[in-house]
């Protein structure tokens, strides 16, 4: 269902700007060139804009916020907007501090974003913008299970409908949602909660499937898709070298690179509702 | 002797909160991480006291610091101190720079900390604060040796008197100590040295053994014992696979979550004085 | 031609001070040990001098330059010139923000490098500083072929006179060229520009070289040769083990370390001009 979603970032090569934290920035670079897109991280408020520019999306990711920053994402945002490239948001510790949740609600007020990518305590903070959102019930666990995957796929639905963005909910099942089409997608393996970055990394070539143009329902699955399929492999060869989460991380940016459309579509675990 | 660290870190997952430097800062997330413990970064002063209030210890790393960070350290450690959390200071680089040393001094006069960890150099730095350890003879030269370390001992006794902290020197060889109690530790490999983050990554897992409520200074000393014994190992699978000092790094985290206790109980080369 | 150019970074140890971006600075830091020498990254304006002071080389990278760190690679920059040890800038960026080319010039303008180290683009950007480089034909296209690489060595002279630094073109062929003498280099691997910070740790390693005491211009070209070297024994590992871009670059500063004199000797790829 992806057809040439991978070919395709290798052709174009996106330039993918990144304002992001320090702690993942370096795997989110690797991995976007791994993936055959370009990165570029840039985060003074006297340049995003002329980088936003020159870039085909756009990834705000709030890890490690401060002040500073928070000022260089809403211009970049705004630029974005205005030259119609595709803007993802990653809302780390939404829900953890109050100036990660404000920032939250200040960017999805001041920026229309394409996609929205979080943890289900993450997405249900951002559900709180709204009174249509709020209270949603999106099951009470952090982590969407069978039982709760109704709920929280009707969540996903109802918040896309109010911020205008695909939602992307990643856990152990992923829900990837726009208003009215929903991908529960099953790929992945748990070691991939032991390396820190996997959210990072799938926010960024978010942005990247996203900017070769594709609809951005389709490209935030092929991205999810994409990361579950290279941690089922890097787990693989973890197995067979007697490794460890260290070794999994690097051969999970590698396998990043070598995979082809074939693959993810051949081992994308991706059901419709 | 140190019984079931490792499995309680495993079960209580604590949630460690560091400040730290922007060079090491990912592998100590993910050192962490394959210990079993989990890692949160932060450092903006709008957001450090929540961040610390739903942890279980937090970490100081004054690596690559600066007037924003000093802040957000210190009003992150007051609230670790008003919560009862252990507080783990790395004073990297005291003694190379004037802003170094007064942070150093001004976190341990505004901060109660639980455990003060950094090389010789470093905590000879920290001893200059009273006159009760200054001029105090902890050897002369830059690594603890056969022949220094009576004098080393006592003076790391007396740092903790002075402190209330445990005081963890680490080199060639390491020394934990209490006011009445010390750990002599030969675990390790040079090669250590010849990585970056060796010691950041250690103070971040100190933390996480402190934060299962086990004493402070065993807690520390297992802390030292781990990472020696997963530079052994590391080296080890360096010189079976002809590879560099990247790959030992690799190694290295990867071991730490592959260590049980009966590892970290066999292996660890400790002496009580 | 580099007679012991590995072997005395190994003896001497050269500190190396490092202001640089926040993406690769993990990297720059940990090839700089794998090579032998002693990485320190510090960008506070209130300790810069102070860490410069100590150290053997000064290299200033302005990927994620900010204004807080702008004021302090000027204040480093006074200080190396002050103490006479070698300052090397990679302008990275230059060109592609106002912030950026800005910075590069106001750079140029207050601190007298050794070395300038970026790809053409970045290069011609510097060349746009004076009225007898500006417009200088250093070949249209953002690579230098067999074709441009005469224009483009004769650029590489005229900046390198009115700069007074050596200036490394690095890209498929590398140009490390003096007022009168140009090495063209043609180590390396397409597969380096699959992975982040090749260029920021060539500009630290160049550090490194320089600080041992040899003249500029082979310093220059011993780095360019070595970090190439690299990238070619990576790519044969990367062959051998069917990985991909994340295990290239930690074998490519694994070999860093693994080199010795005779392989550089041996595998230098280098024409005088």
């Amino acid at each position: 269902m992806f057809s040439n979603a991978l070919k395709n970032v290798k052709i174009i090569r996106p330039l993918v700007h990144n304002i992001t934290n320090y702690v993942t920035v370096n795997d989110c670079a690797n991995v976007l060139l791994s993936l055959g897109a370009s990165p570029i991280m840039a985060d003074d408020e006297q340049e995003v804009e002329e980088i936003t520019s020159m870039s085909s999306a756009l990834v705000i990711n709030i890890g490690t916020l401060n002040s500073r920053t928070v000022q260089s994402m809403i211009l970049a945002g705004k630029k974005a907007n205005e030259m119609n490239i595709p803007v993802v948001l990653d809302p780390v510790g939404a829900g953890a501090s109050r100036l990660r949740t404000e920032t939250t609600f200040r960017l999805l007020k001041e920026i229309k974003f394409a996609a929205i990518r979080g943890n289900i305590s993450e997405i249900k903070t951002v559900g709180n913008l709204s009174s249509t959102t709020r209270g949603v019930d999106a099951g009470n666990s952090d982590n969407i299970t069978d039982e709760t995957i109704s709920d929280a796929t009707e969540f996903a639905k109802k918040l896309s409908l109010v911020t205008g963005a695909v939602i992307s909910i990643t856990g152990a099942i992923d829900i990837v949602s726009d208003r009215k089409k929903s991908y529960i997608i099953k790929n992945g393996h748990p070691m991939m909660s032991k390396i820190s970055g996997t959210g990072c990394m799938l926010s960024s070539i978010t942005g990247a499937f996203a900017a070769t143009g594709e609809n951005i329902l389709d490209s935030c699955a092929a991205a999810v898709c994409a990361m579950g399929i290279c941690g089922e492999e890097a787990y693989e060869k973890v197995m067979k070298s007697c490794s460890g989460t260290s070794s999994f991380k690097m051969y999970l940016i590698d396998f990043m690179g070598i995979m082809d459309d074939n693959v993810l579509e051949r081992r994308a675990k991706i059901e419709i509702r």
